[in-house]
């Protein structure tokens, strides 16, 4: 059987690198040949849940099919948050929890989607379906992958698979998943060391809505205070990559993860800013607003801003 | 929770009824609300299976957004072969045998599907992963559909997941699944009494390939030469249904079943006949041709002609 690669979204955060090992440990069990891949270097949060659990970074690709001919995503299905090159591969294996969007093919293919809060949720379904024993460092790194997903189970996305799959996992694990999840999570906020450049990139998905590219980026802090001190700094940025990437609007949510509130920050033209102020029924002040309660983009700023846009 | 219809494709088959009929049972079990409809009246190959396991054939549907707020869909899931109103619901659940396309979604969903040659043989699986006992009646439709669209595991979408569903649900069934399976395919190939405008409409799809709306349509016979005496009148009716519908081309696949050879008739345009003929390296003569060994639609027709209307 030829190699495929199994790879998670660009801007990888802990689900996408960490069920990307799963699966990879799961399918070679079951007789494939696959290595576990990234599509960009692992963040803090998601370096701290591999050390922790024995792992290295998975190797980072640019392209894929200068290697292989075929894939197995996970994490995603949109074209444009996977490989530059994935029109030239075929996919064979497909595992997530997202909307399904502009994801076409030409042959029948293995896709296992759930309404849940972390793709390690179904990996862990899959596990016990298969039979397969799940090591303690494959059952760590899933265990991660769903802390940092549902912001350790409270983020709305939340389901109670999710929470079924955090004590089983956490079990095998032999860990305290929520003291070892606040600090798996904590090492993800450390911004002071970055610059704004880096931030807006580190955990961010474009968006086709409606015609309109739209770019939403996630910060996780502590310390909101700390975070709107480089306000002016982080929508220049934010607008520089606007003009370099094309996108009529770019909006940062800076998420405090021990309250579960966030600050929006947008750029973008006043006909996107209107859009945006008529998806989340506010107005923005100075490029900015608060969003209370609001942590998950997937359920909390995707939807809304899909109705707008295509109202 | 709000009760949900379960259907398959359009002009419905032993699977796309049988499937939902299954799975209708089993999210029933789960603690959904659902019922099983079909979108079209049931073949005689179906009324023969339903009527050997006591079921009477699902209710027609023409809409579902009367009805319904949320659907799931089985054995299909390219939006122009589905209900007519599929825009106007949320589907929730997927469960195909087919490749992705055009098939979006604002929200995250359940979706399964698997390169397996029915979708019965994924609902098989599903009851036991679930660890729900199949009654003896849902065994019997659910083999139904797996001979049917594997025409008794001889079609090259044959897996061994399929083999191994059909021999398990036989048993749980009690029929031998060899005998049980010819009476039940014969009884689909009775075309004496029916017109060629319900034959070219009874098992068919249409595509879009590049642009190009194309309608692949099947008979299964035992007697190839009683067939090709009406080819002027199947001719004639492919014709006028390409003018009402606004087929670019119409492709009907008559297949014998018991030698597992077609014979293809198309009408169209000379550059869909042209593509026709590069997709599967033979000339038509009289608007007619041979296709030995052709006798899966997904495997063996929709994928040459994709390749060949993108070139």
């Amino acid at each position: 059987m030829a190699k495929e690669l199994i790879f998670g979204h660009q801007n990888p955060d802990t689900d996408a690198i960490g069920t990307a090992i799963a699966y990879s440990y799961l399918q070679n069990k079951l007789g494939y040949d696959t290595e576990a891949v990234a599509l960009g270097e692992a963040n803090d949060e998601t370096k701290y849940a591999l050390n922790k659990f024995g792992f290295t970074a998975p190797r980072v690709i640019k392209t894929a099919s200068n290697e292989v001919d075929a894939v197995m995503l996970v994490d995603h299905n949109e074209p444009q948050q996977s490989v530059s090159d994935i029109d030239k591969v075929k996919v064979t294996h497909v595992v997530d929890h997202h909307r399904i969007m502009n994801f076409n093919t030409a042959d029948p293919l293995y896709y296992r989607a759930a309404p849940v809060g972390c793709t390690s949720t179904i990996m862990w379904q899959m596990y016990n379906e298969k039979e397969i024993e799940i090591p303690q460092d494959i059952a760590g790194i899933m265990l991660s992958a769903i802390i940092s997903d549902t912001l350790l189970l409270k983020s709305p996305t939340t389901t109670d698979q999710d929470k079924e799959a955090v004590e089983a996992l956490a079990n095998i694990a032999g860990v305290n998943y929520k003291e070892y999840g606040l600090k798996m999570l904590k090492a993800g906020t450390n911004i002071a060391d970055k610059s704004e450049e880096d931030l807006i990139d580190l955990d961010a998905k474009s968006f086709e809505l409606n015609g309109s590219n739209v770019r939403v980026a996630q910060i996780n802090v502590v310390d909101l205070p700390e975070a709107l001190e480089r306000k002016e700094a982080f929508l220049k940025a934010m607008d520089e990559a606007s003009k370099s990437e094309g996108y009529d609007m770019f909006m940062l949510l800076i998420t405090n993860i021990l309250d579960s509130d966030s600050e929006a920050l947008v750029v973008g033209s006043d006909e996107s800013k209107a859009k945006f102020e008529k998806a989340f029924n506010t107005k923005l002040s100075d490029s900015e607003v608060k969003l209370p309660g609001v942590v998950s983009r997937k359920k909390q700023v995707v939807p809304p801003l899909t109705n707008a846009f295509e109202a």
